[in-house]
């Protein structure tokens, strides 16, 4: 497996870009299950924005009144919201940090709390936990995220 | 022309990164055009935001009026949003998908229904094609997106 | 220094590279700041979204009237979401301008106007600052993205 990727690329035989492509790729995919989810929800509250999207419960008025916001769905929405803040440029720095020649221990330190801080995070915000539980698995995330763009403006500084 | 880019970097060389070069530069620019549509509706509607993009239309009430929501300037930031949550994980997991050394073939299969999808979804969204048109195209990208994501997990795993 | 992050990887000694790290890690710790200060906003004009924000307010009606929504509040949510429409794009292509082999100075005027405009247009958007003062910045940095987008497809093009 690893020959046959070698003659493509170098990067991913690298142990701290693999780590990377495993932790950008976990988060990622758990940022893109927001939209099952806010889905979910649209579908079990009867809860659309788009007209074409209640044409199936009838024609008029019947359909018109699922044209409205529910609060489950807009938690997911802002769930999803927050990731897209958040993960983002988790997966950004990350790259760059990747690049950046950190030891693979003290970079796998980093993947791994981001991804459970955020994950922790998504779980505090949908059900949800009492705060200070969702602020806290934000700030730990977030600061993760600081701590490698430290790393990488450090090691890379060009103005 | 490939003399010069070899000086810096072999990267761009590589046939399956230049396809995602290519691909994820056109989808990116689809989501930038948002911007542009959404900007040619509130001009269009006068449906504004800010009080201070308002004030050329005059002072006090007559300029107030104009801070509104239309729903045609609602469903292009919708489409906008919606390309931020899936171009964005497609741009980050296929970038990681390009360096896990897929055949050109497979890579151009994914890119160009990827593409595809993206475009007919913003067609089906903004005209809009009665349902399930903008619910497959959103479906075939986020399943593309998927595959490449469990290609870059099976190669990169290293959690 | 160099030594030890030529072990993990080069990509990292070119220089437009290093002037992408640079300027990509400012934009994006540039944008992750619109959380701290709608987090402010939020605090200090006590307007809340989720119930369980409120709590430590007390009870029932009396937690209930923060959640609200504040002027301020939603203007810094609108620039943190513009940050994403342009600022994520730009990281994106950037970074495949940057494998495209431009010369050093050109790349370094395309990041340095970016970046000099996206903090232009978060302070016009802030304090507010009259039109066109934010139309234009805005207009500055997206052009940026375009001219990159350009170099990026003319380099890569393999459809």
């Amino acid at each position: 497996r690893r020959g046959e990727m070698a003659k493509s690329t170098q990067l991913i035989d690298n142990e701290v870009f693999r780590a990377y492509a495993t932790y950008a790729g976990i988060v990622l995919i758990k940022m893109m299950l927001m939209s099952l989810i806010t889905a979910y929800f649209r579908i079990t509250r009867k809860a659309f924005v788009n007209p074409e999207d209640t044409e199936s419960f009838g024609k008029g008025e019947n359909a018109k009144k699922y044209l409205r916001t529910d609060p489950d769905v807009e938690r997911a929405r802002r769930v999803h919201l927050n990731d897209l803040e958040n993960i983002v440029p988790f997966v950004g720095i990350g790259l760059l940090y990747a690049l950046s020649g950190p030891e693979l221990s003290t970079a796998l330190l980093h993947f791994r709390i981001f991804a459970g801080a955020r994950i922790l995070h998504t779980f505090a915000y949908l059900i949800p936990l009492p705060q200070p539980s969702r602020g806290l698995s934000w700030a730990v995330g977030y600061s993760v995220t600081f701590s490698m763009a430290y790393k990488v403006l450090k090691t890379a500084w060009l103005l």
